[in-house]
């Protein structure tokens, strides 16, 4: 297995070179007196060593060994639940739950560094606790005084862990399918009737305890998306002194074979009038959901930015290591029997696709990050419309591509190893099986592409596109005078105009079909992710340069950004002009073979 | 799993409207008497049954399975056995081998058009009998009559198999490193002493024996590849009579645990003074293998064929029968809970680019299989002289080109499935896993790259280059006529002019600096490689076409052709575009980063 390096420098980077954290947190009144550069540090620091010494020696342990259903029980891997055990004991569960439940009221944007590392470091292990993040998110916010005092507190120490139940078997992407049942008790309480599928961590032996929150039909409920309710159903009932009581009725009837994260139980879970509590208002479970689903789509991106790393991290290793064959330009270690493979162009290409995909996926997703805590706790209510509204346009960006990129980096890395890339023992085809995953997950590729477009952009009238245009706009004209921004702050300006002149166009031409809408989609969102990293690449050059201007002590690490910076728009950000092209030619090779004339 | 339906109506537009193989090869003596159009089809039908009904339902089982390694004996998959047995009895070994030996004496394209089927349907299962034929083709061209009559014609049979044992773990793409040796011994035989790894059916218990092709160096060798000679290693001695004998020093000491072709034993073995016996001329065993590199290669490029189609397949009959949200022009069918996802325009781009790379790739595969079997058996010198060099420069491309596409359809065919791509039970994650080795086996794509620009492009000065555009000027001229193809023709007239324009930019600047060949060698073969698909996909709109004017009972079949064409011109050929100026950037960016600063 390639050894994991948490890329603190880096991280340390975006956080404080690139986003300016601590003088920007320093505002917000939340945020004033515990958050600061040492703090964040401190807590990096500790996470990565988890994740070095803890997590990732169990990473080729977990997929090697899988989990194991026997008569409802699923048994981790071995050392997955003494790993969780530490991760409570480190506190980590509650980092940014409210201090009134036993959290430490901490930023988004640390979680999401930390989980970069827990996912690079261990993909399936770090799913037990993301899961039960997403459970806390949705009791914090919509739950009573009473559920939040029975669960949340128990989620947020994590002595329990939550799950996320929404899909079954007819209803993934369309959840307006669903059709397990929920009927009222005279308790106040409900039964709840069905089958999810894909529930991730759904049965486990980490915990005592597992909280399901359940996607679910009541009664009287409007059919489609619109009569879609949320329960809390526990594993376990809890009685009054909160105590564990009764087993509900769900179970764990079978558990995924699956291409990757084996160390993480995918569960068919079978409720059979378990009892549930409502959450939330009756039928709006799905706007409910809605209230935290871009942070949970961040905490996607950012796996694919772990993937992206540590794919890196395993393929430079190598390619420094491996001998075979002699530069072109003369053997460069005439010493050895055959220089190592990082002098060959092609595999450096490789390399560096993975450097700038990683790289600029975390400034992508730390900057999002920021933005939700902006979006949280600043006094600033204009500072919080921009902040809601680049979320909603950046989110499917960074789902979606962070995720394809972190396929495409492990890919690489496999590439990078030649045939011993596809040997379990080297740990790079495992990068490939768990990234997989994240491009499906959370909202496909497509489901993304069409929400930024559809929804985002177009329902918008551009709106939400021309605020993006306009940061990078500000950045051009602040720049405009440092010469050596010229490649970038132009090569910007020319792209804003196309992405500005390609939305007008789709949007004329779906007045005719709307097709045209779904097929310009994901050509559309990935010429507008390139466009969004060379915005931030740009602005990592920038302060890249100011710093070696200035003089200092780290000079390779600022002229390797620029090295990449430069890369990714040579090499990388061209890669829009080919996007374009297909969004031009529209629907019609699309659409034109009848359904029934598509065979094989 | 997909269940495989071999593509016969497909591969029998090419082979016999494309390629016109019956009227081709009625001109050259060998086939005159035995190739027609019927015994090719002959042939297919029986191969077609044999691959969907004894091969596809062990894809599974082989997968979950794999193999197992007990004292240095192999056990392969439930039904491995029984299938190869029914495989050499079907007379399938024999097919390409001289009739001398037990051969049938049929073409390469009829092998290639058959391993298409087996790959398809087992691709694990297949390579069992793909090795034989490289073992089979080295004996065959460089064996003496007594190593023929001895070890050929077992193999030819079927009774024995082959492998091809290059690789040593500090050698794999640098096989100048070899350390394998081969001390003579007084009657003439060899003793060979080394480690071999990745020896793809290095052992198994499918027939009684196996005949290793190893690659070792003798006593007095120089040192890198021009020092290596071939040898024939049995895993039983065969006595006079040509009887097994005693078991031979070679064992196979452990199988690796791979990401996927889980079916096929990928064996270390270990050669301890075993006996062997030299074939060809001492020290130039590489160059007795590049003799027939080009079809072993072509034999790896449809493996990336048979991928696309069978991912293919298996998405669009899952996007046929899946429904999920509605068309965004209106409901499709009204009277169902949601549309099928094949209404989805997001949907249709993945199943076409699966659909353009599976029968382009297909166009291409034969293409270059006829090819080889002019340069085999044609009594026309120029016609030779031209396949060869048209063999020497494609062979790199269909290599890397169709394997990675194979790799992209394959993502596609997961993607299409969504969650439900990525559980083991549907089959499509296993062409993802299957799939992957191809681009690292037979050579790395960036190995295909260099041997495309360096070998072939610069160092013929162009001129094997300048035979493929002149092939494309012809059709171009050919057709200038057929306004149906204006837009094809058009198209190709401007690539050619990049094309040439853009290999003289890059033997420009290599002039200063050879690295700029390795950082152009995987753009230019990208490049290259949709330009070789936009000329078969030109030819086969024109011969759709002119079926269509002609009048003919399967419209369908050429309209959806036509479709496709268009698709692939709009959609997929303009990432020529991307590539080119990935090409004009250089090596700058990729080379700047020094070895030391490169780091994470």
């Amino acid at each position: 297995m390639p050894a994991y390096k948490a890329p603190l420098r880096d991280m340390q980077f975006v956080l404080h070179e690139l986003l300016q954290t601590e003088q920007l947190y320093q505002q917000m009144p939340k945020y004033q007196e515990n958050v600061s550069l040492e703090l964040i540090n401190q807590y990096l620091e500790v996470a990565a060593d988890f994740c070095e010494n803890e997590l990732a020696p169990l990473n080729h342990i977990g997929d090697q060994q899988g989990c194991h259903l026997d008569k409802g029980k699923v048994t981790t891997p071995d050392g997955f639940k003494e790993a969780y055990q530490k991760y409570t004991e480190l506190g980590f569960t509650s980092l940014t739950a409210d201090t009134a439940y036993g959290g430490q009221g901490l930023p988004t944007l640390l979680r999401i560094s930390i989980s970069e590392m827990l996912c690079g470091s261990n993909w399936a292990w770090a799913m037990y606790q993301g899961l039960s993040h997403g459970a806390m998110r949705t009791i914090e916010h919509h739950g009573t005084e009473e559920q939040k005092q029975t669960y949340l507190t128990q989620l947020v120490s994590g002595k329990w862990t939550g799950t996320m139940c929404l899909t079954e078997a007819q209803a993934g992407s369309d959840l307006g399918l669903v059709r397990t049942k929920a009927e009222p008790n005279e308790d106040g309480s409900y039964s709840i009737t069905g089958e999810k599928i894909f529930i991730s961590a759904g049965e486990h032996d980490l915990t005592e305890n597992i909280i399901h929150i359940v996607l679910a039909r009541l009664p009287n409920a409007p059919a489609g998306t619109k009569g879609i309710s949320l329960f809390i159903v526990p594993k376990f009932n809890v009685d009054e002194a909160g105590n564990l009581a009764d087993r509900n009725k769900v179970v764990c009837s079978a558990i995924e074979h699956k291409m990757g994260i084996h160390g993480n139980a995918t569960c068919v879970l079978n409720f059979d009038g378990a009892k549930g509590f409502l959450i939330g208002p009756e039928h709006r479970g799905l706007n409910c959901m809605f209230t935290f689903m871009n942070t949970a789509r961040i905490g996607t991106a950012v796996q694919g930015v772990a993937a992206s790393e540590i794919s890196f991290q395993g393929a430079l290793t190598y390619a420094k290591d491996r001998l075979a064959m002699r530069s072109l330009s003369g053997a460069k270690y005439p010493d050895k029997n055959a220089d190592p493979i990082i002098v060959h162009p092609a595999v450096r290409t490789m390399l560096m696709t993975q450097k700038a995909f990683s790289e600029g996926g975390r400034a992508l997703a730390y900057f999002l990050a920021q933005h939700a805590d902006i979006l949280e706790v600043s006094n600033n209510p204009e500072q919080q419309k921009l902040s809601d509204e680049l979320l909603a346009f950046l989110t499917p960006i960074a789902k979606a591509f962070l995720t394809e990129s972190g396929n495409e980096s492990a890919k690489h890395g496999v590439q990078v190893f030649g045939g011993h890339g596809f040997i379990a023992e080297h740990g790079m085809e495992q990068i490939v099986r768990d990234a997989r995953i994240s491009t499906l997950y959370e909202g496909t590729t497509e489901i993304q592409a069409l929400d930024l477009l559809a929804r985002k952009v177009l329902k918008s009238g551009g709106k939400l596109l021309q605020n993006m245009i306009q940061l990078i706009e500000e950045f051009v004209e602040h720049h405009s005078g440092h010469t050596a921004l010229i490649p970038y702050t132009e090569k910007l300006t020319e792209l804003t105009k196309q992405w500005h002149g390609i939305t007008q166009e789709i949007s004329k031409k779906a007045k005719q079909n709307p097709e045209e809408i779904g097929a310009a989609s994901v050509d559309y969102l990935y010429f507008s992710s390139y466009v969004v990293f060379a915005y931030l690449w740009a602005r990592m050059a920038q302060v890249a340069d100011e710093k070696l201007q200035a003089g200092t002590s780290d000079e390779q690490f600022y002229r390797a950004k620029l090295t990449t910076a430069k890369f990714f728009y040579q090499k990388l950000l061209i890669r829009t002009q080919t996007h374009l092209a297909a969004i031009r030619s529209g629907a019609e090779s699309v659409m034109e073979l009848e359904q029934n004339h598509f065979s094989f």
